[in-house]
């Protein structure tokens, strides 16, 4: 096969634009200079629009997991109530983190590959009124789900006066996000998925409520101290030093949302997952999630019995492509196809046809070009509306 | 001026090589993926070489910081007694740490620009024989002393069970550091200086006792989980999402490495040093440190009054190079030459060349070039030996 050709199609990390490569190669400078403080000051409200805030957003160097851990930190401490709602593996993470700082932790499993209901969250706080912070997922990059985060705030924020807390790692960039208008408190989100860099940088936004917590809270902390990050960024500095590079090409990636328009990233993505579910459904390989839940950014398939791993096999060797595998409990049983960031319809189709080529290898389908077919058909049915 | 020409000469983050900036630019790979496992095989036991340890070294995404506050948060908890050197702006930030978690904290304050004495640390040590860690920095970048740590360490063994733990963010890899032969227990670098690499990943090595109370260590912590990162290190895997593209980079700035030779990289750096201290002396201008504890990666000068801030400013706007200033209780009262990492002997020799430039366009030499012919002499004598 064409040596160094992958078509890198898991949820995350995506695949880089060539101009965002560009830009990481701008050399080092000085990151209390000057050029650094401009760098900051045109990118920081810049992000604002893609977690829909007006409020500050600040830049770790760190993976998506130190911003979750921000988020806990920085707004409860030992002994408070939380509630971790558990979709799949991130929000296990979320409770495993709670639980690392000796939290009363609370948590409200869902089957992986559903999505959380906010009529059931209302009743746990009903039932525990103590309860500071609820955090949730809002695509969860295990099952494929999206969650009802919308409707979640909303019901929390009729009953309760706790933080709604949101890991918005595997979408933010590719749905829509609305902070203040939803009420969600903070939302974390990493630089390797949606946002078409490599790993390395997460970003978190925040409520002027939540700012006044963290301001406060007694947890003890200092690299992930929000606190800094706040104070320093409203200098267009930051506490420590930042990942440059990363930052180089986060103006670009940046760039490349606002010339398409958030709106129209949004549709692609839309459109990206429904050629992905049509084309499935016409194979009849049933999906892991319903057409309600389904997140725009990853699919999770489930052929039968041994076939996801035979399949990510075939397509790696046969094409380069490579697709996610299950997670924990999905182990071996699914698997995902990644389709956010710099993926594009074209994509999908390739990638359909690919997987079809695939399943007629393992034996699954005896005949190629339907799935690509109703992918197509998905294509020109959505571009109408 | 030529635009976007630029000359970084500050002590971090230093300029990227052109092999390492084309090595960062290979397309994202999966993190899970057989060639992820494949690199971090590669790269894991080329790193302990960097340290002079046969023990493992772990990879953190994040600044420097996150590796110092990772040295604390693994190996001591709220209340245990800690002692901190400190010898300028980064012993702050260790002290700084300890108090975020409510330690019980010794310091043994320096005056800037003086190295540490280990003998008054064993004084001390000897006073409060509950200490269980004593922290120290290698090279104090605020200052460039390089303190005295294999004695420091042999003086901490000879009468105490403290664990040795030491910031080696600016020096590691650019001076000669034998973690195991001088029974250091944990030494943590970043990416950014003498690594030749963006900011943006922490090292951190530790000896087999390091490890052992690590993995017993009751504070509470997540992202920065020791362990975490070592049970995954054995597998040549990360806990959470590695900064990919720095990791490529990181393979292509260890194999410069040691191309030149370890050995020959320390001389290259004494080198640097020796010219740039020359040049000085030469000038008539002073330097902040003896010749004892300089630094091989980092020199510091004074001269008088406001001239720092105004030579650097002639050097920025002439030759676009940028030297740093002085940090806290230096500001305004130094200047610092970064020379680690991609920086060679013909670097010092320009550098020398327009800072007297600089020094006579302020007013305060009369004539120039004695400067450059004095880091000659030193490089022509440093050669000869």
């Amino acid at each position: 096969m064409l040596q160094d050709y992958q078509l890198l199609r898991i949820p995350g990390p995506t695949p880089i634009p060539p101009s965002v490569q560009q830009a990481m190669m701008k050399p080092m400078t000085g990151h209390r200079e000057q050029d650094t403080k401009d760098l900051l000051k045109r990118v920081q409200p810049r992000l604002k629009k893609v977690f829909g805030t007006d409020e500050d957003v600040v830049i770790i160097a760190g993976s998506g997991t130190s911003g979750l851990e921000a988020a806990v930190v920085n707004t409860v401490a030992a002994g408070d109530e939380v509630l971790v709602i558990v979709t799949g593996s991130f929000g296990e993470r979320f409770t495993e983190i709670c639980k690392a700082y000796h939290l009363h932790v609370h948590t409200l499993h869902y089957e992986w590959g559903k999505a959380l209901i906010p009529e059931e969250v209302a009743s746990v706080l009903a039932a525990n009124p103590s309860i500071k912070a609820v955090f949730a997922t809002y695509c969860e990059t295990s099952t494929g789900v999206i969650n009802p985060i919308e409707e979640l705030a909303a019901t929390i924020k009729q009953s309760s006066e706790a933080l709604v807390i949101i890991d918005g790692v595997s979408c933010v960039g590719a749905v829509e996000t609305k902070l203040d208008e939803w009420g969600i408190d903070i939302c974390v989100t990493g630089s390797q998925k949606a946002l078409m860099l490599p790993p390395g940088l997460c970003f978190i936004a925040a409520s002027k409520k939540a700012w006044n917590i963290i301001e406060t809270n007694q947890q003890p902390r200092f690299y992930l101290d929000l606190r800094k990050y706040h104070h320093t960024s409203l200098e267009f500095s930051t506490p420590f030093t930042p990942a440059l590079s990363l930052l180089y090409g986060l103006e670009q990636s940046l760039s490349l949302l606002e010339l398409e328009g958030l709106s129209q990233v949004y549709r692609r993505h839309q459109m990206m997952k429904q050629m992905t579910r049509a084309a499935f459904k016409s194979l009849g390989i049933p999906l892991l999630t319903t057409d309600m839940f389904a997140s725009p950014t990853v699919t999770a398939i489930i052929p039968d019995g041994d076939e996801p791993d035979a399949l990510r096999k075939v397509l790696k060797q046969d094409f380069g492509i490579v697709l996610a595998g299950g997670q924990n409990k999905l182990k071996g049983k699914i698997f995902r196809i990644g389709h956010m960031g710099y993926c594009t319809p074209a994509d999908i189709l390739q990638i359909i046809s690919c997987i079809e080529i695939g399943l007629f290898k393992i034996g699954t389908i005896q005949e190629t070009g339907f799935g690509v077919m109703a992918a197509q058909q998905a294509y020109l049915q959505g571009e109408s509306i």
